[in-house]
């Protein structure tokens, strides 16, 4: 997999938030072999490391031919960016597009131990 | 009435929220026998597994002639998917299209006890 | 006045919200006699008892062509459906239409007593 | 019935469009006795006098208790506004919410004859 | 069938634009047997008689666990509703919501000849 | 200046809450003597009186051709009619449109102390 | 009154449209001297000269005090702003916040003659 | 390629029409190697065929990872379709997504020579 | 200025219309020395070749610090991009952000003579 | 840079909140050289004195071609708006406009201590 790039936090010390969407994710169901389409926010609280903006859209475009669950992917992310970024707090939120008729959201939390 | 399936949690340990909306839900109202149109909201906290998107899509279709007030399918619907997949809380939300220029919301909530 | 309907709740014994929402309310102004327009939403959490939605319609077109204050029509609502269908909680809402360039809402709480 | 007031057109001579629009138009079902509540358009084109906006009013309100059915009700309405101020060109429409979960929308013009 | 009931146009000899709209029309895929929701539009101009809006509501009821294609069920529609009133015009609008990811809409329409 | 009216609450001795909404304040800039535009909304609690609809809209009327700013007014209001009405609670948010390309919002709150 | 300033036309010989919008237009109603508020709209192609912005904002606070029916002051400002910098064609449209429950448009039109 | 499957119009010998939109169209770019995502909508007349939709997400689905500008996809897609079904007319309109935070739509057109 | 690039039509001999939509416009107003913000959007039927999304990028940049009248910029954006690409026929519309609580809109337009 | 003006509280005492909202903010990727844009709320509860808003205004524009991070500059003007007004709390929020698809949100917080 490509590498997550970071940079130093600005403001190391104060507590603040820093949210990135991403509108135009697209993965495949592993069973039917279709496209799934969604929207991933993550939101989170930077310790000593920022996550940088365009490696982070390189890291997404690398799920577009993989099969994985909704469920799946959206705890694989979180996993992820902790590792990459090693944040006080992250959420993920992945919203995707209807399949069957019926709309999905997963919502994932990371809360650093002290 | 169809099974439903379920899966094992991919990231069982960790505690997160799923949330599957239906906006085509259709049922019939016992009374007059005409049919009733709604949106089901289901969110909820896994605990050791997930509910399948597929079978939960032919469980909401058994309801289509159905006849079946507002309040009690949502109760109904709530212990089906408790039962179905024992989750650590789970949230159902019907939001119900005009009857006689009134539209109703039933909210029921289930919350696992230790 | 028309009698409010119910019907014995279908899970009592679990708290849970019903929300119905009436677009469609008038009443006149007891000053200068036009009509009023305004959305109520009732919002409660049941007892032993639900209120019938046709007959909750009834009771709603019994104000067309009554004379009554905003403030007073509220709290009037909240303590004929607190009498029919004595709830554990229940809360009106009314939102009326601009009258003067200027809109009024009003929100009525009632609270059961251990 | 009230008399629909009218001033004398300020542009005499020119051709220009005046809409006024009532969203809080009500009347009542001839066969269910139920009310009907939609928004009214009124959209003409002006000869030697214009439609004074409160008397307007008060010509809605007559409908308040009158059983009706939409496509007469919105017919009346035009050849009522067109007697009164003898427009050049005259359009109404009258769009009704939802009644067994259909909404309707009546159209009608007038051309007057050289 | 049911039959679709009509009244006589109120004002008959004057052009003039009926719209009626059912965001609630559901069928089902021929090929699935999965169901289909829709919103269907009529709009026509009517010549002697009218379309009855509760016996229209029935028609569409009757399509409820109907296998029948998009294409099939809007020209059906066109056809039967021309035959009921037959009107001076008439288009049939369907719009269906997303399957497989798309959504379809078809308009078919209908001028009296003279 | 007018007199705010009042009238008797109708609900004394119940907490409950009153908001009005005035999208159609006007005031002028103390430096430019341009005209300022904004919202204002009045949420509170009543004790033993209400706020009068009619006399309030007049109260605001005073501002049209008056020089204060922004945060002078906001405050001004909120003391006006807490003397008028004496409330239990008041809360006064003042929406403003964009000047210099610019939108402001003032939140000022009131508690009575016991 | 001001007056409403103008500039060359840059592009003088091409056909083309300029739209300015005003939102935060306020005159006086003649009758209840009660303030009425609209959004003003001047569409128009140039012929040799523009009007200028500025002063078009100067010349639309002269009405602030003003007491003007909707129907005359629209047909004024199309009066004067044509005057002010004789244009191939203009196009004024005065949409009005509601009163008494009602909202209206007006739109005038000017059209050189060769 | 696959094979864009069609069958035969329902309503032969009347022209109506038949729109399919994709909200989930993707391809790359042929520079960057990025991914790009729009919204594809087909509307066309049938003559004898129509174009079935389930093999239409197939034939979209091939271009997820091929590289191709947006001027050229779009003429390529008309292409296909009408040597697919042969329709008498048809228009394909694709929308995408902002790039360097810019907007691109591509409308064209195809009419069948008598 | 920096050159606007432009790529052969890939399909030349068709009439078909390509739409740019840029909604981060910005230049100086060249009185107040003022930002300005708008969102161009070009709309043409090209000929022979097309625009360049890129180094059209790189042209609206041109104009950040350069101090330019609303309808100026219009102009000189369509005469700049017919030269670039010699289209068939071309529109361009600038939407202005408010200025003094007034929005402009400036729309131009090109025909090849033939 | 241009000194940030601000005049005297005129409810000093009194705990209130003041929000600005810049939604044509712009700067420039110190690594890429293109502009960004974002809208800009500041919101705060002044202490003694609070933020003059046309300073503000020249304050912001100071950034149109500073090379700047997200993160860098919403920490930025936090401490510069800290510094000019010592409010009693200040929260910043930027949320900026799609680079490479994805929309970013920064929001910052101050707390005075005691």
């Amino acid at each position: 997999m490509n590498k997550i790039e970071t940079f130093p936090n600005p403001a190391a010390g104060r507590n603040y938030e820093i949210t990135h969407i991403n509108p135009e994710f697209t993965s495949v169901c592993p069973i039917t072999g279709l496209p799934d389409f969604g929207t991933i926010t993550i939101r989170y609280i930077p310790d000593e490391i920022c996550l940088e903006l365009k490696s982070l859209k390189y890291y997404f475009m690398e799920y577009r031919n993989e099969g994985i669950f909704y469920e799946a992917v959206t705890n694989k992310i979180l996993d992820d960016l902790v590792e990459a970024c090693k944040p006080l707090q992250m959420e993920i939120i992945s919203q995707w597009t209807a399949r069957g008729g019926m709309n999905s959201i997963i919502k994932v939390n990371y809360l650093k131990k002290d």
